[in-house]
């Protein structure tokens, strides 16, 4: 993009997606609904896909009834005040314990994404009188991605980048903001380092997380309460079609400093 | 916003801002831009200005050459491997030093956010064989974000929000992403809790940091290298105009278990 060229990005919510089912194709359901909202999916297009439609597809949900907590789990939540059971389920979810104190119970899970619960979800699960129902994060967001971002290209023929967000909360901010947990079809890091500035200075720390940028852009339109606009479409971001997943946004352990 | 109704936010580059210097009036050079581009700036708008520029305007650039480290500094320095006249300045223009480690000195500014060198840049500065420049960070973004808000007011007539982002990282991932130092005229955090998800169920723990993710989806446009594209206009967003600046995005000390 030379720099005196007008851009602009469009950010489209994409309205009549239906309450997601275990089985359900999301790839056609996507679809359906790009057409419904006569938009068109092209090279470069981007679906933000919020966590919830996938876990749900993949059969993530885990009724509380059926699960015994182990002894650490039951220590664990006298120490949060948590429920035993939930408890029980963010210990199998996960490799660590960061933190924890009353109500709080920061974890790194498998992926090695560290967030609170595991990302483990109560709302926006359908909840009957016989059962307590959560919601898992996908079991490899990364795979979900790309297995998505293949299967439009077969039905497209287009190279659609793919992002599975959570609203994800951060060490010292209040809030949470949509972050990406699995990507395929694009980069999720663009690293600027060895590139000039504007004054032909070398920039010395440069790596930008676009996917995180693109989630959270996207997190503006999908809403966290009873909107129920779990997909996004992003159109006009010039951004690279090599493959980097979102795996590479986490830094490793012996990098980071705040754990 | 009604669940069914579909909704695109546009973000728009505007090219043609010239290099910033101290002294001049943003505010004009932004309404010369948004006309040249043929684009409108009415109630409900959102600019998001790249910090650099801010920091420009106000008159915060630092010649080090002019710096005098402290021993404190000099001790630092040694520990991080970083110029002392430099450390002396991020030691000036912090609270509190969280982190360090060869390369890194991560602190606390006295906003309250943490991040590396407390936001001192090197880059994008114009450099000369006489003097070393670095710019700090606009002493109040807030201030400069309401004070930008109250003159495009009068200008305009239009309430339009202003958020002030600065490309920062984070605790445990890889990359910076754009983030809301300054804002005024919208709400920077949004609090859902008390809101019902899809299903009738309570919301637990959902504050949404609205700001962070307005600023991350401008920093897609602006890039941080050569593109020279400043300032970026959100449109389409359907923000309160409620105002709640960037200061309250930060987590308390004693609610943040990282530092």
């Amino acid at each position: 993009m030379a720099k005196s060229d007008p851009a602009t990005i469009q950010i489209h919510s994409l309205p009549g997606i239906p309450l997601i089912e275990k089985g359900d194709n999301l790839c056609q359901l996507i679809l359906d609904a790009i057409e419904a909202n006569k938009l068109i999916l092209k090279d470069g297009s981007i679906l933000v896909l919020a966590q919830k439609i996938v876990s749900k597809a993949e059969d993530r949900l885990v009724n509380l009834k059926t699960i015994k907590p182990t002894a650490r789990a039951i220590e664990y939540s006298v120490k949060t005040d948590k429920d035993p059971r939930l408890v029980e389920l963010i210990l199998q979810e996960s490799k660590n314990v960061i933190r924890y104190r009353q109500g709080v119970l920061v974890v790194e899970n498998h992926q090695g994404l560290i967030m609170a619960n595991a990302g483990i979800d109560h709302s926006n699960v359908e909840q009957d009188p016989e059962n307590d129902w959560v919601l898992l994060l996908p079991e490899n967001p990364d795979e979900s991605a790309a297995s998505l971002h293949n299967e439009l290209l077969r039905k497209t023929g287009s190279k659609i980048g793919v992002i599975i967000n959570d609203s994800i909360g951060r060490a010292w901010r209040n809030g949470t903001i949509g972050t990406a947990i699995g990507v395929a079809g694009l980069s999720s890091i663009v690293d600027l380092r060895g590139r000039a500035d504007l004054f032909g200075n070398q920039l010395r720390v440069s790596e930008e997380a676009i996917a995180d940028e693109l989630a959270s852009a996207a997190s503006l339109l999908q809403g966290q309460a009873d909107e129920g606009l779990p997909v996004v479409l992003i159109e006009g971001y010039p951004s690279s079609s090599q493959h980097i997943p979102a795996s590479e946004l986490i830094r490793p352990e012996e990098k980071d400093l705040f754990r």
